[in-house]
């Protein structure tokens, strides 16, 4: 891995990784069509000698096939990563990120690329009988739009390992919490309290459980489990691993924590019922031994992971602006 | 179930199965694009007062929603059913495999349609590691751009059985055998016989083991099952069966009961390994305790099926002949 092409470059995951990308010393491509990324998050990357920027759509295979020419390991994290807004346009998770997966595909065998690392997602285990999930649970029944998607994009990828020879990481995350978080519960609860610090209105019960991960420990373990070239010596040429925490908490903890760092104590308001919406799944927790095994651990717990986003909030509230759609 | 659509109407499997729904009083529209289906399968059913015919292509969302309306049960058998040559067009399995059914699903979801059934196949399980293979085994890797196109099916599915409340009935069937039969081994064996009878050139080394299925027996299961509507009371809406033979044999075994109907004794030249092609699974063998727990049995054995369907090619060489392309 020198030259590495990441989709996604300008989003919460993806620019992270870029960064860490760049300071072990590998040369990048960013890719993106700041549909949703931020050109803000790139800031520091774009200074560098190494790294360079192409604005492009996944859907649009022709450019995104140039765009890739010369690297050696592509990271695929372009997707829509809501998993909750799934019923409102189920067109959205089949276009953005199953078609997508298939044009990464096609255009890193059209470069003769032989590497690549994928952002899946716990949610692939639907509602797992196995908790803690490992990732070789029973055969799970999807119950999202967005995990069929990252089940479709997965599948592809395991058939042209086998099929083309590609080597492949696919890592199924909790949800990943940290500085350039840009979606999900806590800025949500952060956005209701801006607009009245007395009132939070929360979907469910609050007893949801659930396991988060910092951006930093994430990106941490890819970079980890890619450089150990695992998936060269595996079976079908494709290494699977859980990334999160050796814990979990319920959204009640994670509304504490939140109002504490916010120096709040708004009153609750839940709309009842142990699913926050279609899909929701009202217990996350996966086993992660298998990564830990490599010799990858966290750095931050939960709690901390949660304060660290608050703070990045509070010291970011830019971000609740509606993005910038030019580089 | 009163008024069915049938996807894939003159393949295989859909026209045996419009056979079967007509018979048993039921009304059925067919939908099919005659890419690789033959309008002569239609011939009896086009002669029943309760048949109706659409020609077209399930990539078409509005003719295929107009031509769904009215019915309230959808079986999706139209795909690309070639497990072996994904590698030679891999956009095929993505545009009419996994493309297809998102369509499939937004033409029930439009019309407002509860009830489903989907065609999917023992080669979602890769090389699965436990032997018979039970529905809820070990989450598994792809292996076959066929396998990972009904995977991406049946994951989107059980989505949107999960957010839009429809009911479905997902069979993963072992290859299916009898009349109609129109690609496999036996019709592979079978032009290489009529070509030259004293050679047979076979993939791998004729020791994978592989179980079958007749088709009349497979279209009694699925009008069984889905008779018992049992996806109404399952958990997530959804109900998978495996499909299959309590039984399996080896391409050997089916060489000779191939040669013994046709009174032939060719030369066998292997070519080699355990794998007649990539991602081609050495051993499949699906448990099917869970359709037989339902009390559906089978009425044919492997050699039966095989017999038959070397006789129905006999009584049928038409099929050898390019399709017609207009109904």
């Amino acid at each position: 891995m020198q030259n590495v092409f990441v989709t996604g470059a300008s989003g919460f995951i993806g620019s992270n990784l870029v960064d860490a990308l760049l300071e072990s010393g590998k040369s990048v491509v960013g890719w993106d069509n700041f549909s949703t990324g931020r050109t803000e998050f790139l800031a520091k990357a774009k200074q560098h000698p190494k790294f360079s920027l192409v604005e492009g759509d996944t859907l649009d295979l022709i450019s995104l096939s140039k765009a890739m020419q010369g690297c050696d390991f592509v990271f695929h994290l372009a997707a829509n990563a809501d998993v909750r807004f799934g019923v409102e346009h189920p067109g959205k998770d089949f276009e953005q990120n199953t078609r997508a997966t298939f044009h990464v595909l096609e255009a890193v065998r059209s470069n003769g690329i032989q590497e690549m690392g994928f952002s899946s997602t716990g949610s692939v285990y639907g509602e797992a009988q196995t908790i803690p999930t490992p990732e070789d649970c029973p055969f799970p029944i999807q119950t999202s739009l967005y995990g069929a998607s990252k089940l479709a994009g997965e599948g592809m990828i395991q058939a042209y390992c086998e099929g083309f020879g590609i080597h492949a990481y696919i890592f199924r995350f909790v949800s990943i919490l940290g500085p350039r978080y840009t979606h999900g519960h806590i800025i949500d609860f952060y956005k209701q309290l801006m607009d009245n610090p007395s009132l939070l209105k929360v979907l469910g019960d609050g007893t949801q459980r659930k396991s988060y991960l910092h951006v930093q420990d994430c990106v941490r373990a890819i970079l980890h489990v890619t450089g150990l070239q695992l998936a060269a010596q595996a079976k079908h040429r494709v290494e699977i691993f859980n990334l999160g925490t050796d814990e979990y908490c319920t959204v009640r903890d994670s509304i504490g924590w939140i109002c504490a760092k916010l120096g709040l104590t708004p009153n609750l308001q839940f709309s009842g019922g142990n699913r926050g919406w279609i899909g929701d799944n009202p217990f996350i927790y996966l086993d992660t031994r298998k990564v830990r095994q490599t010799g990858w651990a966290t750095n931050l717990n939960i709690q901390q992971s949660v304060e660290s986003t608050v703070d990045w909030l509070k010291a970011n509230e830019w971000v609740f602006e509606k993005p910038a759609v030019s580089v």
